[in-house]
């Protein structure tokens, strides 16, 4: 056996272990009795254990040092091997141990403080995070020659850093400034929707959020739906579990969610099955596969076509009235412009933004330019800066997602640089199908699919986040695709 | 650290991974989506495997030598963590290996021969799992001292062999010749039961159960309550998942089926937490269990008491007219004899025979007595002197279960050393408890529980079969018990 094969069973053998993980990382988030949560944590933390002995062990690095591969996927394999043994091999386990304690105890402090929108009762804990993130990003900046800021968005999004980001977000910003007052007035000229009549029975929500996903896509042969408060992607590639929440008095976020979720599951399912359960069959980081959800969700299914299409569906399945179905109505009530003080919550003009904001602020953190406890002021100043408005509270400011309160530092910008993503790769997806808005006005998303299965999801991570838009669209990353996409959408 | 504390830290990682397993299997019997099969297979493959290497590695036959044990439960544990290491030992990776390809190959053909009433089919495919099976127990029968035939049954309920069992099984043979054809005048002289009236809507089943299984002990903050075709028992002992199929037109036997597994699942929840994921803290074998399920489901819960409260609950929750729902002919409905060639359909009378014809030919076939391709005909010419009928074929003969064509030989005397365990446990209840049956028409199953707690699952694994029946009923196991519960329900 060559040390490239050894290697290459090694790592199925992870990567096996990765997908016990995540189908039990699934059952605790959507089915799980609660008072399974204590042993389910153990499971976890033995397979993480086991996982990182595996990638850690001594026979790999003189693996890696003799082993030689052929071809460009084999290569890239090898490449994304050494990544992660790197990765792996720069933490001491005294940190990592340190690094799980301390995310564990401040989530669990901060669901306390965010309901009662006390910044103090967490800033202790978030400080202790955050000084085991700046340890832990100083170790992989040496590891990796990265800056810490950096080491630690590669996590998320390899090959991406701060000086990726930082130019598209200055353009954001300054476009924004001008777009934003521009598009409320023109919303405000077109007067309010009409609300869509309910109550929508949740029988009826299910049958049509299964429906529709199948429609763009999903094979329920190898896949669930099923239903949690916070709404995820889960499972494997040939085994995927989407979530949604439904709620009888509103329908249109559940099944945006479900068609957001839909994309997400559409990446996983057309990586490579050649390379399954190999570094390079993976997704190729989340701003990748945030661009996939979004492609779905805001390109594609709230596009005029698909809205013409989408309305007939819902008709069909509700009754009523048909007026409110109109698709032009429907563009009005879920392509809504409004200043807004929650991120998960935003639409798609504002939602840089709060992302932007975020991305400064923890680098600040991380950098050590901005302390804890300057934190709910630093937001604040940023908010009002960027939308106009001053948050008022921390529950509606600084303490509003999880992320920086269970040790996940680096991964905001993903979100933003996954709606561009998409922005862009739509744009050559248009270009190569000319017909695919008559395709969508009929619910056919077929042609879309086939496009991003060779274009990105065939890829795997063969390439990293620029060369995989270089080769879907001849450019990397530009922010001015999806700044186009939003004039045509919200400027005229 | 010392050598025991080593070994207790290595079994509770190997038990985590156990759990890991489990929820795993449990998903892919009750939710897993069709395509998601052959991940999964190689999932649990890996953690098997994983769990193998921690068991085997090369310092545990260091640290079991070396350790010593303080009181009389790690004592236990440090002697059935010397089993777990003789067992794992003794077989050769390639055996392990050709054993599984092997099960898993004849399995599938076993699907479509069972289907087709073909044993021909089957036949060279149960012959090498045979072949592998008389392997495996030779070398287990090595290792443990043990004979073949025994050195398997012990895989199932350690410290039971075959020599416990003959005579047992020889008294119920007897006892049935004559019992049987009594019991038959008997019912036929009582005329037939009243219909249950149906259909029984299956949201209304599926709140029942759940009310009812809640009712007689379950926690539902840690227990799930889902459909499979094939019902059963998973999970952990804090995240315990049965399942149960529902049918519109019929109720008993998804009720009675949640009782049964409710009973499994009471077992796994009364475990001692002390001892979670070590040896000794695991349930006593394949017939305790089974004596915990049939404790509920056929002492308990087809009680004249129990039916009694039973009766008004399901006249509650369908409606109609209450005659059926009277109690005597609940008990006529589901406490009927029947000979019939199927085993998971026989009755708690005749189901003994079912077995003990298993056992005979299952013991033949690992001592070189019985060769495959003589099964059907051995299996005609035992059915026929057990219960005086022929099966017509072999789909409702030697190809009726899945044991056998899965690689699992010495487990059927499980379910009946189970039955007449929980006959003599139920005996000893009710000697301690006189007031029982009046708390079982009300419903109240806390005291018998508190029972089954304090002298079954509270002692774990400490106890071997025979000590747990000692330690709580005062003899080890008497087939007497049983027949005479037997002789009271049907004979009288």
């Amino acid at each position: 056996m060559s040390a490239y094969a050894r290697l290459a069973a090694r790592f199925a053998r992870i990567a096996t272990l990765g997908e016990a993980s995540a189908m039990l990382h699934w059952d605790a988030s959507a089915i799980m009795p609660p008072g399974g949560g204590g042993a389910r944590g153990e499971q976890l933390a033995v397979l993480a254990g086991l996982r990182h002995e595996l990638l850690t062990a001594p026979e790999v690095a003189g693996d890696l040092a003799e082993a030689g591969a052929e071809g460009r996927w084999e290569s890239a394999n090898l490449a994304l091997m050494h990544r992660a043994h790197r990765r792996a091999t720069a933490l001491p386990t005294a940190l990592v141990e340190a690094t799980e304690r301390a995310n564990a105890a401040c989530e669990k402090v901060w669901r306390n403080a965010k309901a009662q929108s006390d910044f103090a009762m967490v800033r202790p804990h978030l400080e202790e995070v955050v000084r085991l993130q700046r340890e832990t990003a100083a170790a992989l900046s040496a590891a990796l020659g990265l800056s810490p800021y950096d080491a630690l968005m590669d996590s998320y999004q390899p090959g991406i850093g701060a000086a990726d980001v930082e130019p598209v977000f200055a353009a954001y910003e300054a476009f924004l400034a001008e777009a934003l007052p521009q598009a409320e007035a023109l919303q405000a000229g077109r007067g309010a929707p009409q609300p869509l009549a309910g109550p929508f029975p949740v029988a009826i929500q299910r049958e049509l959020c299964r429906g529709l996903s199948a429609r763009v896509g999903l094979d329920y042969s190898h896949a669930r739906l099923d239903e949690s408060l916070h709404p995820f992607c889960g499972g494997t590639p040939t085994d995927i579990r989407i979530t949604t929440f439904y709620a009888e008095e509103e329908v249109g976020k559940a099944l945006m969610g479900v068609l957001h979720e839909t994309g997400h599951a559409l990446y996983e399912a057309g990586l490579p099955a050649a390379w399954a359960r190999q570094p390079v069959g993976e997704a190729a980081g989340m701003a990748a596969h945030e661009s996939q959800s979004l492609i779905m969700e805001m390109q594609a299914c709230r596009s005029d076509a698909f809205l013409t299409f989408l309305g007939g569906e819902l008709h069909r399945a509700f009754g009523g009235d048909p007026a409110p179905y109109a698709p032009a109505n429907l563009a009005k009530l879920w392509r809504r412009v409004s200043r807004g003080f929650i991120r998960v919550d935003a639409d798609e003009l504002t939602y840089p933004a709060h992302v932007i904001l975020r991305f400064r602020l923890e680098r600040a953190m991380i950098e050590g330019d901005l302390a804890v406890a300057d934190l709910p002021g630093a937001w604040a100043e940023s908010f009002t800066r960027l939308l106009g408005l001053a948050p008022p509270d921390d529950a509606r400011g600084c303490l509003q997602d999880i992320h920086w309160h269970d040790g996940a530092f680096g991964y905001f910008p993903s979100y933003t640089l996954g709606a561009m993503a998409a922005a862009q790769l739509m744009g050559a997806a248009r270009r190569a199908l000319p017909d695919m808005d008559a395709a969508l006005a009929l619910g056919d998303m077929a042609p879309l699919l086939r496009w991003l299965r060779a274009n990105v999801h065939a890829h795997g991570s063969r390439l990293g986040f620029q060369d995989l838009l270089r080769a879907a669209t001849g450019k990397p990353l530009d922010p001015e695709d999806f700044m186009a996409h939003l004039r045509g959408r919200y400027l005229q």
